[in-house]
């Protein structure tokens, strides 16, 4: 049944996932924070800065501020950056509140609150029911209508079940999944390992070394993730290692770039500048860090990384100290 | 402490981890079924055929046929190509046997007996005692000293523990396990899942896909992994996954060109015919399809693998009954 669907947030993923909202054969609304560039999207049908080259299908409308779609959409998909998510959602939480389900497929984790997206989520909208949806997803060949697969999940699965309903097609498909925080957790800090695998490729230490640090980044990252009451096994899918790999091993991602730049001897501030958009592995490396030493949890890749991105450590320093690690027993870390 | 160990099969991952124990301060003798290529190791100290524009060190030498140096190691390697391996090995298995510890690094599953190589070392060899070692490890950056980290892996870790301790170096690096049998299989199990990227890659489906087609399949090779007694957290690890990135995304994989190259239209024939070294996957999903089937494991990847490798059924078609699946709870499949 086509239901209205406000996506919220018109950069590159949102724009993405409101051309599958429509493919599937929802009344789409575009909801961006700008207002001129909005007003661009409308007259241009096209968001170049962040999604170059795709068409934005006719049937779908656009919106900003407080606008009436708010009002009357049926559900919410959120892609705001979670850095700006709830200075975004607050001055109009009240049109979007209520029961209706929320999407979140923002990725990260707040600075200072250390809050997640569905946290964030829930704190401005109330009771809304909110899934998360995390996976290999480079928003541009997803728009131009490539195969995907991705998780949705929800802590009663239903919910998730109801969204894989909603936005399955020929070329988009969603498993399901009732472990929210995992998948929401691997969304975030696998970019402190893309990172990581970027100081690999960067210092030109090749293949095997980048697979080893991303099987131990995995690891890592599903160690803290059980800490904190994840399910290790969902760091093992399709939200953890899946979209690690496309994060790693494909040209696009900025996460990877800032490793590779950083691993090649650039400053941080200069590679920052001459980028468009964010790279959340750079915030999420030191809430990673925060958490990984509050829950007590050895994170020694993440612990390389933050010292390399925020503390000068020369990346080679950085990759040397993991090496010279003693490896001991992959099965009782794999238990 | 120093010891004699010889190197069985002179292919490229043979010539590369002499390289390997010959740094870590041991005698070795690289062991080869072909006295003349042996001859032409010995005399040009170049394995141009299998390990392309590497030295072998001065310190390394050469046997073939039932040598002396078989009798006096105190341990072996054995990196014979698992179809050839229990026939290279009969003549001169008392040479070899004992209570002398082996190394088992071969990959792939017997065809018709369906054996694993330890198995195959375990029936010619007697009570020798097996440790299997498996990990992202494309030869040629072993050979040149770049960073790799594998895992060892014996029913009773003590034996992956001695091996660890003998073959540790500065860049070659050993983590342990108690599963040989996970191990050893997610070598030869990820093949067939290399071809499937390659047919994903050769259809040009994109980043997404591919990422999202290794998910899971590594969630395939899991299941039949413990469905006949290994852990399916093992294929999570170094052996599984870790194997499987490198496979996947590097451009010297053989199954993974195999895959391509089917995808792309090409006939198997044709292919096989262009290539000097085997491609362990074209066998082993013939049986890792009969595995699955004796022991009701639902291989779904596998099976459109086998039917393009070898029934003639066109790649785009196979890729998609893959997509047209109906995604089902990721938590399920991961529990």
């Amino acid at each position: 049944m086509p239901r209205r669907i406000v996506v919220l947030g018109a950069g590159g993923w949102g724009t993405a996932l409101a051309v599958v909202a429509a493919r599937a054969g929802h009344r789409v609304t575009l909801w961006g924070r700008r207002p001129e560039h909005v007003e661009e999207l409308r007259r241009s049908r096209r968001n170049e800065a962040y999604l170059a080259g795709i068409t934005i299908p006719g049937e779908i409308a656009f919106a900003s501020g407080a606008d009436g779609a708010l009002d009357e959409a049926d559900g919410f998909i959120s892609v705001i950056p979670t850095q700006h998510l709830r200075a975004t959602l607050t001055p109009v939480a009240e049109r979007i509140g209520g029961e209706r389900p929320v999407l979140s497929c923002s990725k990260g984790i707040e600075t200072g609150s250390l809050s997640r997206p569905s946290e964030i989520l829930r704190e401005t909208l109330g009771r809304a029911p909110v899934t998360v949806l995390s996976g290999p997803s480079h928003a541009e060949e997803v728009a131009r209508g490539l195969p995907a697969t991705l998780v949705a999940a929800s802590r009663d699965e239903e919910h998730a079940v109801a969204w894989q309903k909603l936005l399955t097609g020929e070329a988009f498909r969603l498993y399901t999944s009732n472990d929210p925080l995992g998948v929401e957790l691997g969304g975030a800090l696998k970019n402190v390992i893309a990172i990581a695998a970027g100081l690999c490729d960067g210092l030109k230490l090749g293949d095997n070394a980048k697979a080893a640090l991303l099987s131990r980044g995995i690891v890592e990252i599903g160690r803290l993730g059980a800490a904190v009451g994840a399910r290790k096994q969902t760091f093992f899918g399709l939200s953890g290692i899946g979209d690690l790999l496309t994060t790693c091993y494909s040209p696009h991602g900025r996460n990877l770039r800032v490793g590779r730049e950083l691993g090649a001897g650039r400053k941080l501030p200069e590679i920052l500048a001459s980028m468009k958009q964010v790279a959340e592995g750079v915030w999420t490396c030191r809430a990673a860090r925060e958490l990984g030493r509050k829950h007590d949890v050895p994170m020694p890749i993440t612990e390389e990384v933050f010292a390399v991105v925020h503390q000068d450590r020369p990346a080679i320093e950085g990759l040397r100290s993991l090496m010279r690690r003693q490896p001991k027993s992959e099965s009782e870390d794999l238990r």
